[in-house]
């Protein structure tokens, strides 16, 4: 705690010195900010957006900007990191919206919701359907302002010891699956668990439980699952294009200088970017190791898809009637789903369609 | 050139004093640098990367980092944008790097050839895999160095004024299509046709020409081709996932600061993502309106798109036989793309498939 104070005193002032330097000098004032991640170092790809982005604002400041990035945990318990945010306990923390469902459901809609947005849609929504906006008017109410720091893409549908072949076979089924894609797995028949990530394996082992989502084949490769619960499936239809963000203390973010708030904006846009791609390029090799290692792709039945959108559309439907940042942001997004999915099935899948067809011919 | 001549000489003053302000002083240097863009205004999304990139270098050094971008022709005739880079005549340029494969076939890699990678693929190809390094190891030949700057996503595959139902519907037919699309087409018995922007309408008007590919709904829009062309194929198989590279001389790139140098990076990387997210914010509303001017959606006949394959590999396999660079790139460059759809046929591609057919559902 001794610390957590002094780098909390350091950090006003810091931005004491901030406020009143541009008058006098040209020198830039010091900041040093600490981040809680809300995840371990082990997931290297998601934990690493907040590296990237203390990288980029120390590098672009001649490291008078610093962000020193925690895994979950260290400093602040990790479903705590929004309070720790908004109480100024830390400045940032780089972590997923959705995880604070329980506070107001409409913190779901800055990552994903069931059948929403995949990762480029979720983007032109942010940037230009004044997504970011409309969530950050909602953040406000908690003293911060969030920024897409990052995406995963699609995430696979979990791990099942058994084949699901219709609804039917839902029933009972327990599964670790959190937030709003529990819920509609519940109106399915599921019974829907919330285990750690590291106690998944033993529970799938011992069956305490029957099936398991995590993220995609380069995450869930470290977890080993594929030797507890071979029936490997997809899409993660409840996760279509997840972004993470960071969230900055209101006050903090209304004392940097503009040229430091230009540079933690480009560093977040940079950091969502490159999270992407860094899944992209590590999935297909950790796919075919998984395969490799007994993992057995599964595509879920057609029947559970339909089931599981009308299940989400009432679940929407029914918050919606109670909430009125949720409906309004909601709506903004679902219409912009509508449209974003209009082009995307023209020149987009089918030229995807085309080179996956035509992947065997090299 | 009086003025060409003061700002490149002012630009060399600011970097003289670059390398001797840090060991004096706190003070950070300033550069007035020019960007001359591949694009017209009137393409405000794809020209608009350049301001972006102006915006955050300025905004992120309190105005001391200055580029101004100035449209193709203004300042630097459009065909020698990689010319005046190479030269210092300019310092920067925003521009397609497959607009010069007239010097070597391997400017094609950085942008798109026919049936490469989509927009998520080539990110993840250039941060992730290397390609980005590959790249500046050939752009450094040239006395430059680029950064990703802009993505169009998966383009549109032309306006006909006849429909095409077959590989011999193409014999003879006059296609406005540059580079190595044109040589594809080419192959399949089309006669390509290099003619500027502002030429494509009354080309077609008359019948000089009797199809004409362009870039996607939002920019074909403003030509008005729906009234001259009625077929409006796609997908455009020659351009996947194009990156806008910014080029910068690699002596004022030396000259930078690091601090000023990540923040170039940064804002490139930012501009790369947000011009994905503006096409795909709005060929939404403007392929609507495409249709509801009369433009009839076609789909490329599969026969079309499979001898059209056949040839693309005909030619790589040609010219890496000749040119070690382009070889060595497009090795890399495919070898990802068949990884990337092995992963984007599994999770991506059932997601959208999904969210594509219930569209209609809302």
């Amino acid at each position: 705690m001794e610390r957590r104070k002094f780098l909390t005193t350091a950090g006003v002032g810091a931005a004491a010195t901030a406020l009143a330097a541009p008058a006098i000098a040209q020198e830039a004032p010091s900041f040093a900010w600490r981040l809680t991640s809300g995840f371990p170092r082990t997931l290297d790809t998601i934990w690493g957006a907040a590296e990237v982005i203390a990288k980029i604002c120390s590098d672009a400041t001649d490291g008078k900007f610093q962000i020193q990035p925690f895994p979950a945990g260290e400093i602040v318990p990790n479903p705590e990191a929004v309070d720790a945010v908004s109480s100024n306990t830390v400045e940032m923390a780089h972590t997923c919206s959705y995880y604070y469902i329980g506070k107001d459901p409409t913190f779901a809609l800055g990552t994903a919701v069931p059948f929403s947005l995949n990762a480029r849609g979720m983007n032109a929504w942010l940037y230009e359907r004044g997504g970011e906006d409309m969530l950050n008017t909602f953040y406000a109410k908690y003293n911060m302002i969030g920024f897409a720091s990052g995406n995963t893409g699609v995430q696979m549908g979990g791990w099942w010891r058994k084949e699901i072949n219709s609804v039917a076979d839902l029933a009972g089924v327990k599964m670790r699956i959190a937030g709003l894609g529990g819920r509609v797995m519940e109106a399915l028949g599921v019974v829907p668990q919330q285990i750690p990530g590291g106690d998944i394996y033993p529970s799938l082992e011992r069956g305490t439980i029957d099936a398991a989502e995590w993220v995609g084949p380069y995450d869930d490769e470290k977890l080993g699952l594929n030797q507890v619960a071979p029936y490997y499936y997809y899409p993660g239809f409840w996760e279509g294009g997840p972004a993470i963000h960071t969230f900055i203390n209101l006050d903090r973010w209304n004392e940097l200088p503009a040229s430091y708030q230009a540079i933690l904006r480009s560093a977040c846009a940079t950091a969502n970017q490159d999270m992407l791609a860094k899944y992209d390029a590590r999935n297909p090799v950790a796919l075919r190791s998984l395969v490799a290692g007994g993992a057995q792709l599964r595509a879920y039945p057609e029947d559970v898809l339909t089931a599981a959108l009308t299940a989400a559309n009432e679940i929407f439907t029914q918050i919606s009637s109670e909430n009125e940042d949720f409906k309004t942001i909601w709506e903004s997004q679902t219409a912009f789903r509508n449209e974003h999915n209009l082009w995307n099935q023209v020149a987009e899948y089918t030229f995807d369609t085309f080179q996956i067809r035509n992947r065997p011919r090299g």
